[in-house]
């Protein structure tokens, strides 16, 4: 079994009052670096059930129609690392479920997920995604909508199957609350004035609620108390915020071989995140300028990324958008105190670390 | 209390034997001309539900981003005529239930509508939908699929709190089954060749799916006996049928002030309907060579439409498709022979003529 080290103490951080919330006081774990594998703990639990996930994905995104089978098996099968659904294969496990219930939830949360990608990379007019060309380049627009309709019909078909009034209440609340945050996301694109408050419910809902979601679902299905199915939505919902935002950094320190995009998108594109924000907070006149004519009026010149990032390094707003990520990822760590130890709990609090180690 | 005469009695039609399926033999009526309102005796019966379902409905799209509510008010409060909702709650009245769950089905089924034409109106990239101008051409593509897809999600809570896991499972299969067809749709546009088979395998999906599951919930949540509940399914997927067969003519033969939208909208988007597969299969060379030009090399000039309507009024193709759809009507109005003589079970036979009518 693989041992993840949570290591060292921090001071209690409390960085949420910068956001007007309340402070939580939290305990700050150190990423470890011994295990270069990732995800090692949690892929290697979950092979078995995972087989059988990948197994159900293919038989439900069959149809007489090819397009659909094409294109959705285009996104399914591009490399990506099926974080949602283990987390929930791994809930279920670690609250004890010993039905197969979990095999479906997770592949309905895949769907839900590939769903929002291919409907995402729509409304970016996105052309690369995980290192391929994006559905709606190498199809169309149309067939990407309609496909993504699809899946998302299709997912709802497998929660339906298992049952759980309370899985399916959690699910469609989630599925409202992703594309709500998208478009909050659309409505603060180009508004250089956005504040670490919306930008942070416009996260929690687009990319945070489905993982919150993925892992209550685990609890609720295995029977848990109130308390583990509360724990689990928090880990969810903290560690999804963690991910999101080193994705945000990645778009303007990852490289492209590793994220399978071009840096920079989010750039172009004038969305508002984290190191946008903080930049133009900490920016001089001139700088603020700058922010203004690149993002909210979209004059995108050569060198303007280069710009962009030196004035985030001058202001250590990527380091500052990791110390958020790492807050987050703490909190969700600590929620998973309410748990037995166990290697499904190991598993999950390396996926914090795994989601912070993206950078590296 | 309106009453709607079903009169006259044809031969038994056998019309589905060309479409290769089995022969079905069915008892023709006539459509009468007595009530000239529309949906007169069902708008009647279920007003003060629909009240009910309307405030649900502007409950329901309410969200702190600005842009949701107002897309979908936009097109919602269009003039739609609120057809599918009204058929979910005279389904379940018809049935005898008694309680408030039709409700919130009710309002879930305009959810669901009013998504797929949010994510129609992209694909089709179409600039007027019920007389106004589309959420697309005045938001954005990007906020009409993040819309369509909030409403779906909203559509799904609705029905989870219902809490009937059958109909939740018949509205789940129905959402897969409609995108199903609108990709099937895509694939087969501009395909002249296209069968009435395949073509009628698209409308079942795309259109009469929605109808069908509007009106079997009806009977699903009024507990039902699964006869019963058959043939409320099979009822309205035939209105369904019957519904588009009479939309792919307006569209050749329609008045833009009536149907709220241009004519020829289906011929330039070279979309395949029976009124073009029919005049094809008719057709002299010289006119094959004019549906090949139009519609799958997307060649139109002006006059073309005239050319295209006097080709389908020499082969009285027009005429030939209301036929279809008062075949399918009339096995709709079958269908519902197995319920006790009621006032809502005349509203539905009447919808089935209204469905009709909305060619004069």
């Amino acid at each position: 079994m693989h041992s993840v080290k949570i290591q060292g103490i921090h001071k209690p951080m409390c960085l949420e009052n910068r956001t007007g919330k309340e402070m939580d006081t939290v305990v700050y774990h150190d990423q470890p670096v011994e295990d270069s594998r990732p995800l090692a703990s949690l892929t290697a639990l979950v092979t078995n059930d995972m087989a059988e996930v990948d197994a159900l994905i293919m038989q439900k995104i069959h149809s007489p129609i090819d397009e659909i089978p094409d294109i959705a098996r285009h996104l399914i099968n591009s490399g990506g690392k099926r974080l949602r659904p283990m987390l929930t294969i791994a809930s279920a496990r670690m609250c004890g479920h010993a039905g197969k219930h979990h095999i479906k939830l997770a592949a309905a949360i895949e769907f839900m997920h590939t769903a929002t990608l291919l409907h995402d990379d729509v409304v970016d007019e996105s052309s690369i995604r995980r290192g391929k060309k994006t559905a709606r380049l190498l199809w169309s627009n149309q067939a990407s909508v309609l496909v993504g309709d699809f899946l998302l019909g299709q997912a709802f078909e497998m929660m339906v199957e298992v049952k759980s009034l309370d899985a399916l209440a959690i699910l469609s609340r989630a599925a409202s609350v992703i594309a709500e945050g998208e478009v909050w996301q659309l409505a603060i694109a180009k508004k250089i004035d956005t504040t670490e408050t919306d930008y942070l419910n416009v996260i929690r809902s687009k990319t945070a609620a489905l993982f919150s979601a993925a892992t209550e679902i685990g609890a609720v299905i295995a029977h848990s108390s109130a308390t583990e199915c509360s724990a689990l939505r928090d880990f969810g919902a903290n560690l999804g915020i963690t991910f999101q935002l080193i994705d945000d950094v990645l778009d303007y320190t990852g490289e492209t071989s590793k994220i399978g995009k071009m840096i920079g998108n989010d750039f172009r594109e004038g969305k508002i995140t984290l190191p946008v924000i903080l930049s133009y907070d900490r920016g001089n006149e001139v700088e603020r300028m700058f922010w203004h004519r690149v993002m909210q009026d979209g004059q995108v010149d050569n060198g303007d990324l280069d710009q962009a990032i030196a004035i985030m390094r001058k202001y250590r707003v990527l380091e500052e958008t990791i110390e958020r990520a790492r807050y987050y990822g703490s909190r969700a760590q600590a929620s998973l105190a309410v748990f037995p130890d166990s290697a499904y709990k190991e598993a999950l609090l390396e996926t914090v670390i795994f989601c912070i180690n993206r950078l590296h």
